[in-house]
């Protein structure tokens, strides 16, 4: 696999083998692993210093199913630290058939600039045309002059501006900009690079060879066989994501009024049952089944219509319900669902967005549940204005502007869709990943322990978030349910498709620990090292349950020992 | 000598014995140790479990020279580590006649309430007429009711909004809410806690007796005359602190232009010549020599008159002029003085305000030189408008929602009239204090050392600022340069005024080395370890010079060697 490295600054563009160390990385291991290796960890995250990168599933060529995300990664303006966050979309899929296992933007360009990426080589162009338009507009323009079945990934005037909640969007199936690598401000990192659009087209040729054909293709549709066969991913074909937002309610760590309540009254009309509802009464455009990328089984993406039936986003999913809906007292679908093509188009991250509004209504610039007043400030985000810039600084930041104590983030990053004294293990994830307080490090509500205690959570935590990053470097993360304890399923997978001789399933675990330590000892260097819960949230119970976030400190100190993780690699250089 | 300890929650005062174990310590290691040993380092710093303390120094009692400072300190809201400010003013002297060692402000309360402290009890007074007023008026009214020789410590309209830049007010000996314990955002913890203002009244009994009454006399006044025939100590006499504004644009350290010039064009018409100069031209209630607190034979303070010889602010100091001045390419006394007695009234840090308003002028929203626009602007930031909020957050903020990358800031601070690319050991204060970019650290420019070179900026930085340590735990720092080596006086003004039995000067050190140490493990706990500076300090050159901030990051690493500070503290639990 090659990497294609642009240098904003000067121009270059070079396509290169990617390095011997990397073979067998991809998505967020190998953003990771190149942020650890080349980037100075005390950059200024805007700054020509920092780089982003974008890494596919080496299994993505394989024809795998859920292998076709991306990873984006740099250091991230939001937490200071290492950032990756990843998306579906058909962008993986066309760096695999370019044979790119990565891409790397160096530098900063004045002006706006679309890198357009074909076999016949790669140029940058300047378009400054596309300034300021919204990731929509911008990927349309993009799909009808390169070819319907390119890939866009861009990002919106959020990351234009700067904007420490601006995400990096990727083109879906039907050529819409709606797959977010949001979190962590990366699409600010590329905004800094002055990098608008990333255009790859689909007239790559790659195609890699398993080692052991035959084998391989068993071991594939085994894999396939047992996630189609799995009642968790088919939870996921049947409701996305949303078909856990009862069950969180239940759990009382469903986000409401700004992280203050966890029994939001009009929970049933946010649901994803009340979601499907709405589909099949509407019919349309509407899809309860979709997928996010070509060729994946699970499909847990949807189609969300307006009442005559037409598209208003794809796919709406729990977290932007949680956060832009019960989390503002939103009661409304279709609200919501507006509410999140706004901040796709703008370019902006569904979950930061909704914490920082949270903080808004605690100073009192919004009503609780009113949506229009919501609409009007994702605009004002959008058009940049000082209060919208406050808005898109993000959750922690808006905290201290505002002067508001009541903020649900860890690292500069705002909390997802669960409340850690609801699950007191998701406390342990936002805690101690060193992606801040995203939840994609480690969702672990389902794990057999009592959530309604801290016991168990940081060993829980802990060992999903291993597991977590070996998926996130080769699958979707939702595959980890469909293969479930059948690791051996994924033994077979690698040994023939890559030749490797694993034994038996510890292959995952050294993966996902290798990846995670990198990030760690990158953020040590950057001088990220606060890993605590807010103190409010230790402090005040949440209702109607009374619990807090009570993980004691020498609890959270042990998460990081020696014992489980083995030696640490050496600290990069700090500049 | 006592502790008043005030919960702004339940309402409750306590008047309590100052525990042994910070017997002999004032100032700055009092309240640094305060805080160590009861402040939970992870608190939130505007929620009520912060706590505010206010120390005075021991000596104050005793007549001795320039020890009237008081310092204020909390968990700064702006770095998130500890922070200790000191200003002049009366209220040093006024608590030390109530016999108050120090104060604590715990809890929060609603409202706005003032603190009225006399020799006959202490209490709360709601006041709701109070809330918003500025300093100046809130200090006049007081005086106007507690008596003209009370002492008033209040904040502005922007620590009630708690904004991240507001500043502690204390009254001058005129009654002019001018001294300030500015920077760090202690405004703003004293804003959350309901507290606008504290009143010490004058009626204080309290006098210590000298443990060698005769021989003290006499090593005060050996002390004092030292002092008085220190040339260093002279120039402050004559210029106050503006005296250094020439010498440090000869250096090439003047900030000009948001740090990116160091030779701003305009200078010798804001330099303190000019000062004088326009001073004697006006006369009518322009001073060039007057005292901060009562009793100081420095009096390196002023009063700088308008044109018709009417007070605008007093003092007009160094730091001010640099920031608000050359910084913003303003080249008009008479402006920066106006723009001095707004950020005075609102209650906000000239320092902080000025490098924001750089950013600002980075981001477009401020013409260099358009001293009108930057009126304007801290306006806003009175009023508290969603701008006036951006700016009032401070430097790095307003970088951070601005999209601007060339901060002048570590940990959250901005720095003082010092850039480290002119004076490199400046740099080694600023990365390396637990108190953020806060020159006062370390003044450093004076070392005979070559300082267009990093070499021995390290070591002179760390020296001076365990000096620094002692002299802000009992006097004004300015006494460092009038004792200069004779700390002889030192050890024989502490024996004989407290009995210690000092051989030699080696208290100085341990005092302060103590007191850093402290505040080091509270910030390690904190979660407060990032140390550089910027990183584009490090690579663009200044002008006119074209020298970097190019410390190599192995000198920051072996500042905390144990070596050179001995064992530390054991780290406070972090919650």
């Amino acid at each position: 696999m090659k990497i294609l490295r642009v240098n904003m600054g000067t121009g270059s563009i070079r396509l290169e083998e990617l390095p011997e160390k990397y073979a067998l990385l991809g998505n967020r291991s190998l953003v990771s692993s190149l942020i650890c290796d080349e980037v100075i960890p005390t950059c200024s995250p805007i700054g020509p210093n920092n780089r982003l990168y974008i890494a596919s599933s080496p299994l993505e060529g394989f024809g795998v199913t859920s292998t076709g995300r991306i990873s984006v990664g740099a250091k991230s303006p939001l937490t200071g630290g290492i950032k990756e966050a990843n998306a579906g979309g058909t962008a993986g899929s066309r760096m695999a058939r370019q044979g790119l296992g990565a891409i790397a933007i160096e530098g900063a360009a004045e002006g706006s600039w679309i890198l357009r990426i074909s076999s016949s080589g790669s140029e940058l162009l300047e378009a400054p045309e596309f300034a300021g338009l919204g990731t929509y507009e911008t990927t349309s323009r993009l799909l009808d002059r390169f070819g319907r079945d390119s890939s866009v990934i861009s990002i919106g005037p959020a990351g234009e501006n700067l904007l420490l909640s601006a995400g990096v969007f990727v083109s879906d199936v039907e050529g819409d900009s709606s797959r977010a690598a949001a979190r962590g401000g990366l699409g600010a990192v590329m905004g800094s690079k002055g990098l608008k659009a990333i255009v790859i087209q689909n007239d790559g040729t790659y195609k890699p060879e398993p080692s052991d054909k035959a084998e391989f293709i068993k071991a594939r549709l085994a894999l396939h066989k047992a996630i189609l066969e799995n009642p968790g991913a088919q939870a996921y074909t049947n409701y996305g994501t949303m078909g856990i937002l009862l069950p969180l309610h239940a759990l009382g760590t469903l986000p409401g009024r700004g992280f203050t309540d966890a029994d939001f009254k009009g929970v049933e009309s946010v649901s994803g049952e009340k979601m499907l509802e709405n589909m099949a009464d509407r019919g349309g455009e509407g899809k309860a089944v979709h997928s996010c990328m070509p060729g994946c089984v699970i499909r847990c993406s949807n189609v969300y219509p307006d009442k005559n039936g037409r598209k208003i986003v794809s796919p709406l999913e729990y977290e932007t319900s949680a956060l832009l809906g019960t989390n503002l007292c939103i009661d409304d679908l279709d609200v919501i669902a507006e509410l999140n093509r706004k901040c796709n188009d703008y370019g902006i991250d569904t979950i930061e967005t909704g914490a920082a509004l949270g903080v808004a209504a605690h100073a009192g610039i919004l009503e609780w549940g009113d949506g229009r007043k919501a609409a009007e400030l994702i605009d004002e985000i959008g058009k940049g204005t000082h209060l919208g810039k406050i808005l898109g600084s993000g959750a922690a930041i808006a905290g201290k502007v505002l002067g508001v104590n009541k903020v649900p983030a860890v690292k500069g990053q705002a909390m997802a869709g669960y409340d850690p004294r609801g699950v007191k293990s998701m406390g342990a994830t936002y805690a101690m990943t060193p992606m801040g307080a995203d939840h994609t490090a480690a969702v672990t509500f389902r794990a057999p322990i009592d959530q309604f205690r801290w016991e168990g959570g940081i060993d829980v935590s802990r060992n999903i978030q291993v597991t977590v990053a070996f998926y996130d470097t080769y699958f979707c993360s939702f595959v980890a349910r469909g293969v479930g304890p059948s690791t051996h399923l994924l033994k077979d997978l690698f040994n023939t498709a890559f030749g490797t001789e694993y034994q038996d399933d510890s292959f995952i675990s050294e993966i996902g620990k290798e990846c995670i330590k990198k990030e760690r000892v990158f953020n040590i260097a950057a001088g990220v090292t606060e890993e605590w819960l807010p103190e409010w949230m230790r402090e005040e119970p949440l209702e109607p349950h009374g619990r807090v976030a009570d993980i004691p400190a020498s609890e959270f100190e042990r998460f990081w020992d020696k014992s489980f993780w083995g030696e640490f690699p050496p600290m990069p250089r700090r500049f």
